[in-house]
This record gives structure tokens, sequence and C-alpha cells, in this order.
């Protein structure tokens, strides 16, 4: 309908509403840049003079913002081609894709990690340190965290590459625009302003920073996967202690008014069912989460309720009792697929996806939950053939979050190239 | 993230995938027609050097997309004004509000429809007919549609007005694509070719015509309303026999993977609980749908129940009981706002709207019922202060479906400027 951002200016629609922003030479540039690297990215390599006829932007300006992007080394030049019958070869421009990269990193109750890749999707530094992130507190976190990045860097530079941007991905309620983790309980986080301390401890050296809660980290890097296969419609579920989500609505990261969006794991499917973390009764993560399985699988006693121990080899532990046959593990897995399809039917109902991606604990056991659960949801839902939408298992990882951060660098550079200066 | 179009060519996300649109020459001028058009409806009128510098396009293809746009009675000029110190003022171009108009039409299972109103927001027609849609059948309610479009064009045409298009909104599960009214249960109907049927009544006469689901439409409406509130996150819950929803998403309506997104009514919040007509048990609809209202209110010989009597008269007769203190009445409102504030806060933990505006018979009780579910709905949603999220009453009554349709017929006048050829 109304607002998105095209062309020379930035419009919104004002037949529904919405405030035009300022159109002045500066964000014009900035908007022209994007433009031009867009197209070179979605179109491939082209000359200027067919840059110019694609974007409908004078020769000139092509020549001077090319100029730019090469300077911020985001484009280089290519081979020369002939693109008509008659006229001169000219210069082929395209995405200098070796030397950008993007960092993603997270910030999780076990771990801090760190990924970057760059354009082309090679990974260039890879790193993961477990830790008691909540014991541990902010201030030593962001240490850590600044010195991971630090490292990034400097691998980076090593590849003769550059980094642009970095994503962060923390649990709970963040604020994008200040920085801030508002709060994340299972951290034990209130009003962490996490960029601006890695600002303070990287100083100059810090990159262009981004924050954003992990699950809809988790839902970008689903969504890189999931794109290439044509799908721009998709929900991740992230299961874990909690129930996470992030809804790619469109092509797009949905946030909602105030960034809060995707709070799946809090769905009241069961009113006055299992009293909840969040202090409420019946909510999707008391049926679904990775608490729910343990308590139906086995006796407290069991060793799977250790938390001391590593919660992979827990999960091996079950998958192997499951692949057994066990009868109290498999009926245990039942529980939870019947959880998933009540919930994921709702939300197909609600958003009509192309995909519901499940990540977290759940593609450990996806042999055992997946049919199950794509006959419940087709079932359930109301639209024909559950509206489209395929249950598909993560094949992410633990490495998520981080790589979704890493795309949420590499994206914003398209959005404002001018954003990745040196 | 990704997909969605932009300046001189369509391009999509393709570090996030995607298929990039050919750009040829026709599709390029189609872009930039709607660039301009885009640029005078939000930046208001403007002189064709300011346009070129705004948009970055050159001042000859800026001259010569306005005279098209003027032949297309989309723009016109309007007086000349010095915009700069220096140089000769140039005449300045400007949206042709007046004399462009949107049709809107419903078919609903009571009534048929029709609204044409101007880019300023002038209504020029108006009318409903009275009529028993399932007992008429496809036919006989496709021939009285096409009398209603004849009857508006004739009335926009008297005006000194031009129609661009009519948007149709129908219950049930429609195809926009090929503009089929797949299944709607309420009005009997399953496969009818409603928009080829409208075409072959009209013949040569038919403006360009668009098919939408009704309560998505409901959601068009509410949003040129909530937009000039700066209100661009919203869901559009409408109680009536079923429960219907529309959700606008960063000023988009939302459509999902196949056009099913918004099918709230059917959200299994009580699982084992009362029989819907859907088969399935415990659906919101069930909780807080007109029935659920009269079911709790009064007794099945109560005259409220006889649905041979107008609708409007029994809401007001229970409005009436309301008033007077009826405990009966008051307890079934107590009902349905506890159902509706278990739906919303679900909803708001999902998708973070900005405002969730209530439709249909709800506003019929507003004094009974808002102060309860906005009370209820900030107790339950996870994120605080409801995340931001306002209760609000519908004030469009029984117009909004037809008056959103007259919305989207005028929107797509801005995406494509070249459809609205005479």
């Amino acid at each position: 309908m109304a607002a998105e951002s095209r062309g020379g200016v930035v419009v919104r629609g004002v037949g529904m509403g919405g405030t035009p922003r300022p159109s002045d030479r500066a964000s014009i540039r900035r908007t022209n840049l994007g433009l031009v690297l867009r197209l070179l990215r979605d179109a491939g390599p082209r000359s200027r003079a067919r840059i110019a006829a694609d974007t409908g932007l004078p020769r000139p300006t092509v020549t001077n913002l090319v100029a730019e992007l090469v300077e911020l080394r985001l484009v280089r030049e290519g081979d020369s081609q002939r693109e008509g019958a008659v006229g001169r070869p000219g210069v082929s421009v395209e995405i200098d894709g070796r030397s950008i990269c993007g960092l993603g990193l997270e910030i999780n109750a076990d771990y801090i990690s760190a990924v970057a890749q760059s354009l082309r999707g090679d990974r260039v530094f890879e790193r993961r340190i477990p830790l008691d992130v909540r014991a541990a507190g902010p201030e030593a976190v962001l240490d850590m965290t600044a010195e991971l990045i630090r490292g990034a860097d400097a691998a980076v530079a090593a590849a003769g590459a550059r980094l642009v941007g970095a994503g962060l991905g923390a649990p709970g309620h963040v604020d994008i625009i200040t920085g801030h983790v508002r709060y994340a309980p299972n951290i034990g986080w209130r009003d962490v302003s996490a960029l601006d301390g890695l600002r303070g401890r990287l100083g100059r050296a810090a990159p262009v920073l981004h924050l954003e809660n992990d699950a809809k980290l988790g839902a970008v890097a689903e969504y890189v996967i999931a794109s290439a296969a044509g799908i721009h419609d998709l929900i991740s579920v992230t299961g874990d202690l909690g129930v996470g989500g992030g809804i790619i609505s469109g092509g797009r990261l949905m946030r909602g008014a105030r960034g809060f969006a995707g709070e799946i794991g809090h769905m009241q499917l069961a009113p006055g069912g299992r009293l909840c973390n969040c202090g409420r009764r019946g909510c999707w993560e008391t049926m679904v989460g990775l608490g729910a399985l343990l308590r139906h699988a086995a006796d407290p006693g069991d060793p799977v309720h250790d938390a001391s121990l590593d919660v992979a080899s827990r999960l091996a532990e079950l998958r192997g009792r499951a692949e057994a046959g066990d009868t109290r593990t498999l009926a245990a897995l039942d529980h939870i697929a019947d959880g998933l399809c009540l919930g994921i039917a709702l939300l197909a109902d609600v958003l009509n996806p192309r995909a519901v991606v499940l990540g977290g604990y759940f593609p450990v056991f996806a042999d055992q939950l997946l049919d199950r659960v794509r006959e419940g949801v087709a079932r359930r839902v109301m639209a024909p053939d559950a509206g489209g939408c395929e249950i598909l298992p993560s094949s992410l990882g633990l490495a998520a979050v981080a790589r979704g951060g890493a795309q949420l660098a590499l994206d914003s550079v398209y959005e404002d190239p001018s954003a990745a200066v040196v």
C-alpha cells in the first residue's frame, strides 16, 4: 500500500497518511548510491551506460555514483563487454563481493559468538566462546564481545577484506534505535546500553553497529536460505527453554510498532494451563519449550534433566532413546508435535506464511516430529493445503543468530552505502 | 529487508534471494510515472524542474512524464511559483484530486453496496441495496453489481470526474490474481469468477477491477483514518456472525503467501471448547462473534435472536438493555470483553501493532466493552504498555468495506498510473 522508499526520493503513502522525509541533496545521493548498488546485486554486472538506462539516472550522475562506490570498495571494475551490436564496449562494473564482510555477534545465555562473512557468503571468521553470561555480568560480557570484534576485524583484514558493519543479537526486549538491551530475563540484563558500551571499548576502531533481538536475526538467517528457494514469507520458530519467533513478510523482517513483534512463545493457547516463567498460564512455550519435552520424557532424577551437562549431549541422549523406540520418549515427542501443530496452525491462519522453519532443539528430533506436525497443521489450517505453508527444519544450528547479524550488517549497506565509510 | 520496488527499476533482495523483474523500456516508464505521481502526492505541488531535482530524473524525461500524467487527467498545471531566489518562476504541477475517483463495492450476506470517492476524499456516489445474497445466487448478484457500477460511473461523470478503477470486497477466500471468489460459505459461493463476470456484463465500459477479501478492505479503510494520526501498524477486527481480520504492517496490507493472511476468527483459543461453523472447537469467533453475544445475553425465544429482524434494531435493543443496567446483558458483554482480551493480547504479542480497531458490532457497545478490553490487554501483553497498542472503535459502520475498495482502486493508480488509461 504505502510506506516504502523508492527511487530518487523517499516517499510514503499519503493517500494512506505518512510523513514524507525531506529530500535534500545528501539524502538523494545516499538513495541513488543504494539504487545503483542494489541494481548490481540483483541484476548482475553491467556498464555505466547500462546502469544509466536501467535506473533512469543521467549518465554523468552514474559516473559519479560508481566512482564513490569504488572508493568505498563496494564495487569494482570488471571486464570490458560489448552489450549491443554497435558502439564501443563498456567497462563492466560489479559488486566487490570478496572484499566486503559483515560481522554477526550473538550474546546467548550459554555463550557469545561471532561470524564474519563476505558478500559472496564466504565465512572469513567464526568463533564461539562458552560462557555463563548471566553470572559474568554485562561489563565482562561486553569486554569479551569487544575482543571478539577486534579478532574478527583482524581476521577480515588478513583476508584482504573490509568489515562494513556488525549486527549483534541479544535475547529479550531490545531497543534497536538506542542500542539498549531493555529486558532480557534469561541473562539477567536490564537497560544495558550494549552498543554504546562496545563503541566505548573499541573507540575509533568500532564498526557500524546494529542491535536486534536474537530470534529475529535467526529469522533473517533462515530467510537467506529460504529466499534462494523463492520463499519470501516465513516464520522462524526457535525451541529452547523459551520459544522465540521471527517473522519475514514479503521479504521484510517484521518488527511491529515498537520492535516487539514475534513474541510467539507467550501466545496463550491453553488458558488455565501450566504456569509459565512469564507468570501467565498456558503459554505456548509451556507446551513446546525444552522444559516441556524434558518433563514429558523423563523423571526428575534422570540425567537429561541435569542442567550442568551440555544441552547438546542431553538432546543426543534423548534422540538415541527415540531411535531405539523408547515409548516414553516417543510419547513425549508426540506431545510436543501436537503442541507445535496448535501454535503453527494459528500462526498460519493469521499470517499465511510460505514456510515455518523450526530451529533450536526441534531439528534434533526432525525424524520424530516433522510428519506428525505437517499432517496436523494441514488438518487444522483454514485455508486449503495449509495455505501453501511448508514445515521445514532449520539447518543452521547454533550459528543462526550470528549469521543473521552478519546479514543485517550487509543489508544495511545496500540501504545506505554511504554508512560504509571507513 | 529485501523485496520491494524502487526508483527507475524494480529491484528485489538477492543477497536475500528473489528474482529481478525485467527492466524493459515500458516498465521503466510505468515505474517513473508512479514515482512522479507519488512525489506530488507526498511532497505537494512543485515545478517540473523541482521534480527533476527531487527524483534525479533528467529534465526532458520529467517533461514527458508530466505530459502523460496530464493526458491521463491524474495531474494538472497549477499556479506559477518562484521556488528559488533566482531564475524565472516555474509552472507548478499538482495532483488532480477532484477529477479522479475510485469506486468501492461490497458483496455482503445482507446487501450489496458501492461508494465512489475522489482523491480528495469527496464522496461522489454512495448506495446500499439490501439483498439476501445467498438466496439471489451469483448471477443475479453480479447483474445488480454491474448495474451499481454503471450508476456510479454516471454519477462520477456527472460530477465532472473520472473513474480510474474499482475495488470489490467479498467474504471468504478470494483469489486476487484471477478475480475468483474461491469459497465464501456465508453467501454460498464457490469458485465464482466475479471480476470476469462483471467485465462480461459491462463490456468496454468496465473500469479496471480489483478483488479483495472484505475484512482486508475494512482494514485498508481504517488505515486511511489511522495513518492521519501517524499509525502505520494496525489490526482491524470485525465482529459479525464471523470474526474477520485485516493486518496493516508498516503501511502495507499484509496478504501472506497466498492471500489468506488475517484469518483471525479461527484462532483456536479454547481447544475442546464450543463447536465452530468451521468444524473445529474453540475458535475465537465462538467466543466473541455475534452468536456468542446473543447466546450469553438472551434465551432462544427472545426477539434479539430473530434473524428475520434487522440486525441493527436487535443490537439497538441489546444496547438499550445494557444502558438500563440489565445484569444479564452486562454479564454477556463482560464475557465478550474477556474473549476479546485473550485474542487481542495474542495478536499484540505476535504482531506488535500500534492499534487494534474494533469494527462490526463491537462499536455499538463501545461504552460497555472498551475499558475492560483495554485494561485486560494491557495486563496480558508481554511488552510493557501493551507494546504501545491502542484499542480503538471503528467509526466507519457498514461503509468500511466499500470505502476500502475505493481506496484500493486509487492506490493502484499510484503504483501504475498507466493502468488508468481511459
